[in-house]
């Protein structure tokens, strides 16, 4: 398990209101698994600047990647480029390319590119712009943070943008077996059968449906022969 | 704002790796919200007692409260009730009541309360119990930490049963304006409005629906008259 690690910041006080699901930690979670990145850890901070940035240090100390989410846009609650900037102590102002790319689209669509929606063009100094191919306002990667809109749609275009630029592992792969029996009679086999493949992980998931209890055992690993070995030996087992 | 603050860590690989979609922490947001606490920030960790325990003992020490959501089940990767009392260098083991709840809902379902289920009465010394009024196998309280099953219909009922339970504060009230303008016009006026009135927070969410692009405005705080007017302030200044 030597894949690259990765944490996600999910930034907004909608969110921890529960006015709002976040949807984008799931698509996160799924894309990096196939690109062969561990999501190790998330962390879901309200619009305050001290812990987007104690969270934005600590992540980015602890993983090769940070991918945030949230509070880019041009309103007084956006405040997580101001927030990425102090955490790494670097300089922020309005970025010639970036406002130039905003000046194009409000051209384009005939609104005003007035002081707020200038906000969207602060860039840390250093920072690599992303690409955003729906609303144009940039997001940004500095040192290994990669800094995200909130907007579902937004969000995943940005994702697809930078994903293929990350040097990634072996893909996880997984395999699953639903099972009519409650965990805790599988439990103990379970048990044994991942202390025979140690470089694998077994979960077990407890379903009830149409009155029917049972769990979905789904092993993951990297190396497609021991899965499907450990498949095998999981089969025989169910069937004992 | 002098509510009490809470934290949410929830526990699994399978949220991670994109498998499962955690609907834990948006219902409990929720309902924290309606019961006066502020839900400041949640955390996500995979089953791995290193990472659980450093989370328990950060939240436990920034908040009034912290509640756990997966990892109380009988197999081996379920090491929550272990790793909580890891985390408050507490003794845990097979407690009676624990076991004799077990011991009668299995009598009753005529499945045998084997090892791996009695790990599910393993209870931190000094922790209360929370009721499980679904499959009986309990949650329970060690200080300031609630700890609860991961299946969501499990999870409800124990917030359910906890939350009455707590002090809450005056609830978050919120109000809500659709406005089919764009962020950015409306930016540079919501901004003053929220200085005019410091003890709300005022939210800008954009959408874009059936081809129309507009701002919902939130406006939360717990003085009733306050989000009143503010709300009318708001609404002359849509109309301006």
């Amino acid at each position: 398990m030597s894949n690259p690690t990765a944490a996600m910041l999910v930034i907004g006080d909608e969110i921890l209101s529960g006015r709002t699901r976040d949807s984008n930690m799931h698509h996160l979670a799924g894309e990096l698994t196939k690109h062969g990145i561990t999501l190790a850890e998330a962390r879901f901070v309200a619009d305050d600047t001290d812990a987007i940035v104690a969270a934005v240090r600590a992540l980015s100390q602890a993983h090769t990647h940070v991918f945030t989410s949230g509070g880019i846009g041009p309103t007084h609650d956006d405040i997580t480029a101001d927030s990425i900037a102090a955490a790494f102590d670097t300089p922020i102002g309005v970025r010639d390319d970036a406002r130039a790319l905003l000046a194009a689209h409000y051209e384009r669509t005939g609104a005003e590119l007035n002081e707020a929606r200038l906000r969207m063009a602060r860039i840390p100094d250093g920072a690599t712009l992303i690409d955003n191919p729906i609303s144009v306002a940039p997001g940004f990667t500095l040192q290994n943070v990669h800094v995200m809109a909130g907007v579902p749609t937004i969000f995943e275009a940005m994702v697809a943008s930078v994903l293929p630029t990350l040097t990634g592992g072996a893909p996880l792969l997984s395999q699953s077996l639903r099972v009519e029996r409650g965990e805790g009679d599988i439990a103990a086999p379970l048990g044994k059968l991942a202390e025979e493949f140690p470089d694998l992980s077994f979960g077990s998931y407890p379903f009830s449906q149409n009155g029917i209890y049972g769990t979905n055992i789904v092993v993951r690993g990297q190396d497609g022969a021991q899965v499907d070995a450990a498949m095998s030996a999981l089969a025989k087992m169910v069937a004992a």
